[in-house]
């Protein structure tokens, strides 16, 4: 057996623990490694600005650099993101089912953890608290693995995380709490090496989950090379499709917003349909409004016969339909109706957040019911598509995978269920043959 | 593009057209298709003595022909099944959340049909008229691979559901349905070849959900041969823990039924471990009730040296506790503690079904909240694990993955859902910077 292995079955064993500890004790753990933070600042900005050195004498982007980057202001935010996740529901132990299935046998389903969660994540340091104690409040072990240019940091981070839990304090001795039931420091592991990436994606029988964190190809080359199941997004082609029956100011707000309020994001816009009727009357008018805030055009042949007078467009080809640009780039296709926006979709989309502008109610319904997307939205912007936004008070990622969770998913994403049935002798060939006793299935 | 893409995508349309149908009108359909059957019943028994002839001559198991053989009683039953997932609870457009988010910006979630479903069975002509009418019912289209064994028996099935669809009359005026919406035949598709399963598993773009129900090693095919989700299980090697507090007359009773009521299914018990303190006592009771079961009974060292003196065992070998025997096979290992049973379950269970007998309920609380598996059960026998016995009304599949669907599926299994955003114009700018609007995150 493998360091490695030896490391995450610490990990699973922890976790088992953890999956057992009440509200109050895990609330605790995430108020210690909160306070332990704070008074260790000075020593994770320090390891931060030595990844930060590293990554401007190596020349990295600077989009990199500014995620990477920590400052009192970026660390106090992710201090409150712990304390935030603290005061979030626990979404364990939830009673989904509570059902007699005969006198004395008694059926319930009850929330609880996966396991351990491996996350692998790029730059951005701020992804450890968060996936900590997101792990924590979830009853999970989590094994992270940053980039590698933020490994000092990560490691600070981890580091300090893993002394408060070592330390925490016992709770009041009023609260009913076993006094030596504490999270583990082993419920947080860090990973370092992309050796190290690589070999967990094979263990299938310690991992329940990966969150992948990153870009198209990053994702895309974890989900083709695990068993594990994983949460979250290749890519993120959405559409706006603006109706004949659109507010046209409506919709030029809402084109803007969706490709550039932050163009990298999964739920930027890609491409713009707009339908034929009011194409001659509202392309100009979003055109300009894209290219004020320096959004480069691609167009259908109609697209540029309408726009080409006026407006720099290039002419779009068949790979931009399918092209997330991650980037101030936007596709245009004119559209005979409805149903050909949707069918444009459905050949390109991937399911991620689908939006109609429209003041046709029955064309709204059929977009809605039509498209097979994890968010469907009228009249508004794409960009919702977040469970902050959504008020799930946190993200563990965004799904596109057609069985749920399914689109921004909060704490739940990393939660199951367990059936536990308690009888008192009970046989299931007495429920059988010629004097078979009667299920009562009475909900309790 | 091949046939049969045609065909998947033909029964793909029909179901878009089906997610968007009432209750009514599925449930009519539903019992146009019951009423069919019945009038059909000699046409389909003559097919299904086709079949039986065939296998009779082919020397096929008597276990399967009896599985294949219809007669008019199995087929009322088949038409009865029908009729009662007619009058389950409709699983789509159940509001799951209902939130503003901010005035005028609405979120909902709602459950919606997953879109196409893939169920691929071996010899049981009587699946083919359950899992249409569940598809139906969940505004799913199905496509259904039966065994060749049954091909004549599907067949005839296949086409009196389908026509029933088409000649389905319409509803009652005073119902506020529209006249011409009514379920397609196209919902219901019925393969016959080995070439077209192979196919269909690689059709990830217009099949969302595989079901294969049949043999572990067909289900494990199916499972490394496709990037579609799967729902089922490949293993069911559950365990019965009889502990030191047990009550052994309660034990025994447990472990006879566990492994003989029905040896085939998955969720019958293929180990049964035993605490130390009690062997002596415990072994030779549950040894003798077993052997007039015909059991045939594998022990580790400690079994057989306690039982070999009056009972016929054979030794077990490693490969013995990770076997999934599907017949009255059984093998017993001694265990020093609840903690070793556990540990033995972690790493030879299958995440089934695991039961303990025991009086101590410190004991079982352990036992049930470290065993991870999707029911853990407390003084009863496995057996239970069943969709029906947990009052689903129906079953699609007993999953073994962690994630849910998870343990018996109902109709929910066959169910995803979508986010529904309706706004007036709502951006996202609007909400960030320096004068960002708050958001409401009411629930309505």
């Amino acid at each position: 057996m493998t360091e490695l292995t030896t490391l995450i079955q610490r990990t699973r064993a922890a976790a088992i623990s953890l999956a057992k500890l009440p509200s109050a004790v895990k609330n605790n753990a995430l108020e210690a490694i909160a306070s332990a933070l704070e008074q260790q600042s000075a020593k994770i900005l320090a390891a931060n600005q030595e990844d930060v050195a590293a990554a401007i004498a190596n020349q990295l982007p600077n989009s990199l650099i500014a995620r990477l980057k920590l400052d009192a202001n970026k660390l106090k935010g992710m201090i409150a993101g712990v304390r935030d996740v603290m005061r979030l529901d626990d979404p364990i132990g939830d009673r989904q089912i509570h059902r007699e299935l005969d006198h004395g046998l008694v059926l319930e389903r009850l929330s609880c953890p996966l396991g351990v969660i491996g996350v692998i994540f790029e730059a951005r340091p701020d992804a450890v608290t968060q996936i900590a104690a997101l792990g924590i409040k979830s009853g999970n072990g989590v094994v992270l693995k940053g980039g590698s240019e933020a490994v000092h940091s990560c490691e600070a981070i981890a580091a300090v995380m893993r002394e408060a839990l070592a330390s925490c304090p016992n709770l009041d001795a009023d609260l009913d709490v076993d006094r030596g039931a504490q999270v583990s420091p082993d419920v947080v592991q860090l990973l370092t090496t992309r050796a190290e990436t690589i070999a967990i994606l094979q263990m299938d029988k310690l991992i329940d989950l990966i969150i992948p964190r990153g870009s198209n190809q990053f994702v895309r080359y974890i989900q083709a090379n695990t068993n594990i199941p994983v949460l979250g997004h290749a890519d993120g082609v959405c559409h706006l499709y603006v109706d004949q029956a659109a507010d046209l100011e409506q919709a030029v707000a809402i084109a803007v917003d969706s490709k550039t309020q932050y163009p990298a994001a999964c739920n930027t816009i890609e491409t713009l349909l707009v339908h034929q009727a009011i194409a001659p009357e509202f392309l100009p008018l979003v055109a300009q409004a894209l290219q004020s805030k320096a959004v480069a055009l691609r167009g259908c042949d109609l697209t540029c016969k309408i726009l080409n007078k006026t407006i720099d467009i290039a002419a779009a080809t068949e790979s931009d339909w399918s092209t997330e640009y991650c980037d101030l780039i936007l596709a245009i296709k004119i559209v005979d109706s409805a149903a050909s926006a949707i069918a444009h979709i459905t050949t390109y989309g991937s399911k991620h957040t689908e939006a109609i502008v429209t003041q046709n109610q029955a064309i709204a319904d059929l977009f809605m019911s039509d498209i097979d997307a994890a968010g469907v939205y009228h009249n508004c912007s794409t960009r919702f598509a977040d469970g902050f936004r959504y008020g799930f008070g946190a993200e563990v990622g965004i799904s596109t995978n057609k069985m749920p969770p399914r689109g921004p998913v909060g704490l739940e994403g990393l939660v199951t269920y367990k059936y536990r049935l308690v009888g008192n002798g009970h046989i299931v060939a007495d429920y059988t043959g010629a004097n078979a006793k009667a299920f009562t299935h009475q909900d309790l």
